[in-house]
C-alpha cells in the first residue's frame, strides 16, 4: 500500500518503502510486468513523443523498472531515437526532490545510459484532472487505489475501514470506493490518447476473504490492548480508522458491467494474484520469530504508520504511543507467526 | 538574483525572496511585463494546448503574475477554453512541494479561479535538455542567467567573480559566460516551437559600470575586515567567490552578431533597465539608516547567503561566521547609506 493519505508524515517511515517493494517483487511483480509488457507492445504510437504517466509515484523507487521496460519496448518498436516523456504524479506534499535526485544519480534510474528521455512531475491529487485530454499513451498506477479519497466513516471495530463488520460502515466504504473508482477511471480515460493503455494494481479481496484478516486483526487487537491499558479512549479507538477499502474483482469490473465500456475505456484483463510473504523463507530457515515479527510489523508500519500517527491527538505524545502500538503488534506476531499473503488485483485498460 | 547554485541551502534564506521580488516589481517588472505581453500576443498557436515554461522557477512566487498574464492573453486570442500546460523547471533540489502547494492554496496562484490549466515541474539543470524538441510556445526566465554553470576561477580581489580586476579571472568569467549563454540559448531554441517566444531577464552591466560596485564592494570589504581580524585566512578569502558574471548588452547580442540569428532564434528586443532601490523612499521619509542597511543587507543575503555559507569550511562555525559577515556588511551600509540601483537586461527572442 502507499503513502497516499499524508506523504508529509509518511516521509518518516521512508525506510519501509523497500519492504513494500520487495513484497511486491516477490510475487505479483512478474505477473504485473508481463501485463505491462502487453500494454507496451499494444499501445498505438505515432510520430509524437511517447508519454508515460506514473500515477502516485511517491519517490519513484517502484517506477524505475516499469518505466525502463516501457522505454525499451517502445524503442524496440519505434527505434532507439524515440523521444519519451515520463510524468510522475503524486500529492503536492510528495518529496519530488528525492525523485529527481534519484533519477539523476541512481544506477537503477531509467535515465541511466539513455538519451531523449524527459522526466516531469505533477503535484496534485489524481482525483483531479492532471493533464490535457489525450496526452497519455501509457499509464501505470500501483499500490494506491485501495486508499479512499476521503474517510466516509469511522470503524468502531477495526483499524481498516473496509474490514469493519458494521453494516453502515461497510455500506459507506463500498459507496466511496465505487465513486472513487469511477471518478479515477473517468479522469484517466480523458487524459489517455486513443489507443493508449492503463495498468492499475492494488490490494484487493476475494468474495470471502481479504487476505489481511490475520495481520490487521492483530494490529487492531493491539489498539484494543492499549485501550484496556487506558492508553486510548473509546473515542480514540473509533477514530483510528485507516481509510482503505478492499474491492473484489466484481467491484473493479462493475463500471464496465453494462456495456463492456466505461468512459471510452475497455478492460483487457482483470486478475487477482496472491502476493507471497517476502519474509517467510528466511523465517523457515532461521526459525527467528522475532525477526519475522519485526519485518512484518515494519512492513505494515511503512504504509500505515503515518496515517495512524495522524489519527492520534497531536497534544499527546504521538510518537511514543505509535511506538508502543507497533511494539505490541510485533509481539503478537512473534508469539504466533504466520505467513501473510494478501491479494493484489491487476487490471489492464485500453482506450 | 536567484538561488540557482544551491537551493537546498537557499531555503534557509527563503524570507529574502520577497525582498528580491519587490525590488524587481519596483522598477523593471512593468517593462518586463510589457515585453512579455508582446510575446503572448505574437506567439503562434494552433489547436494544441499552450505550453508555457518557467525556467528556474524556484518556488514559483515570481512566476504567478507572468503566467497568469500569458493565460489571459492567450485566452483572449483563442477563447476561454484554451488548455494550458505550465512547466516549472529548477534544480532537482528545488522545493517543488512548496510550489505545488502554493499553486493549490494561494490566492495569487494562476490556478485560482481557472480551469483547464495544468502545472508540471522538471527537476533538472537548464544546462541540460529539459523537453522534447518543439514543445514550448512561451518561455520565461528571470534573475538566474547571471549565475554561471560552474566557477571558472576564484577571484582573489572580489566577492563576485565577474567584478574581479584580475585579467585572468575576467577572461575566464567572460569565456564561461559566453559558453553558458550560447549553450542555454541552443537548448531553449531546440525546445521551442516554430513561432514560439522566449523572454530572458537578468542583472547585467553597462560598458563602464556594473551597478553593484558600491554594495558588493562593501560586502567584499567586510570579508577583508574579517581577514584582518584573523577570521578568514587568505585562502578562504580567495575561495569566497560567487560564480556570477555580468554581461553587457553586446555580450548578450554576441551570438546573433554575424547573421542576426542563432540556433534558429532571432532577438526581437534587448534592453538594459535600471532597477529602483525598493527601500530608498522609506529611508528618505524616516531617515532610519539602520533599517535601510538591514533591508539592503538582507536583500543581498537572500541570494548570496547560501552560496557564501557553502564556501566556508564546513568544519568551522559557518552560521556564526556568515552572521558576523552580514552584520559587518549592514554596519558599513548604515554608516554611509546610498541608493542601490543595479541594471537588468531583458531580451526577447522569437523562433
Amino acid at each position: 500500500m502507499s503513502e497516499d493519505v499524508d506523504p508529509k508524515l509518511s516521509a518518516m517511515e521512508g525506510a519501509g518503502f523497500y519492504n513494500r517493494y520487495s513484497a511486491m517483487q516477490a510475487a505479483g511483480i512478474s505477473r504485473i510486468l508481463s501485463l505491462w509488457a502487453t500494454a507496451c507492445e499494444s499501445v498505438q504510437i505515432g510520430e509524437e513523443p511517447l508519454v508515460i504517466v506514473d500515477y502516485a509515484s511517491s519517490q519513484g523507487r517502484n517506477s524505475m523498472a516499469p518505466v525502463r521496460m516501457a522505454i525499451e519496448k517502445i524503442r524496440d518498436r519505434c527505434g532507439a531515437e524515440k523521444l519519451v516523456e515520463v510524468i510522475h504524479t503524486d500529492l503536492p506534499s510528495n518529496d519530488f526532490s528525492s525523485l529527481f535526485t534519484a533519477l539523476q544519480q541512481e544506477s537503477d534510474s531509467y535515465l541511466h545510459e539513455t538519451l531523449g528521455v524527459f522526466p516531469l512531475s505533477i503535484g496534485r491529487s489524481y482525483f483531479e484532472p492532471l493533464l490535457p485530454p489525450g496526452r497519455v499513451h501509457l499509464g501505470w498506477n500501483t499500490w494506491s487505489m485501495q486508499w479512499m479519497s476521503r474517510k466516509p466513516a469511522d470503524a468502531p471495530d477495526h483499524i481498516l475501514a473496509g474490514m469493519s463488520a458494521s453494516a453502515p460502515v461497510i455500506a459507506a466504504v463500498k459507496e466511496q470506493q465505487a465513486a472513487d473508482w469511477r471518478h479515477f477511471l473517468t479522469l484517466r480515460a480523458a487524459e489517455m490518447r486513443q489507443g493508449g493503455w492503463l495498468l492499475v494494481g492494488y490490494t484487493a479481496r476475494t468474495a470471502v476473504e481479504t487476505g489481511w484478516e490475520w495481520l490487521l486483526g492483530e494490529l487492531w487487537a493491539s489498539v484494543q490492548d492499549m485501550g484496556r491499558d487506558g492508553l486510548f479512549s473509546e473515542d480514540e479507538r473509533t477514530r483510528m480508522t485507516i481509510p482503505i477499502g478492499l474491492r473484489t474483482l466484481d467491484d473493479i469490473r462493475a463500471p464496465f458491467a453494462e456495456s463492456g465500456e466505461f468512459s471510452g475505456l475497455r478492460i483487457e484483463r482483470c486478475e487477482l494474484l496472491r502476493v507471497a510473504d517476502p519474509h517467510w523463507d528466511a523465517f523457515q530457515q532461521t526459525g527467528d520469530a522475532s525477526q519475522l515479527a519485526l519485518r512484518q510489523a515494519n512492513g505494515i508500519r511503512a504504509w500505515s504508520g503515518p496515517t495512524i500517527l495522524g489519527l492520534i491527538d497531536p497534544l499527546r505524545d504521538r510518537e511514543a504511543l505509535a511506538n508502543d502500538l507497533f511494539n505490541r503488534f510485533a509481539e503478537r506476531i512473534r508469539s504466533a507467526p504466520r505467513r501473510h499473503e494478501p491479494y493484489l488485483a491487476v487490471a489492464l485498460f485500453r482506450r
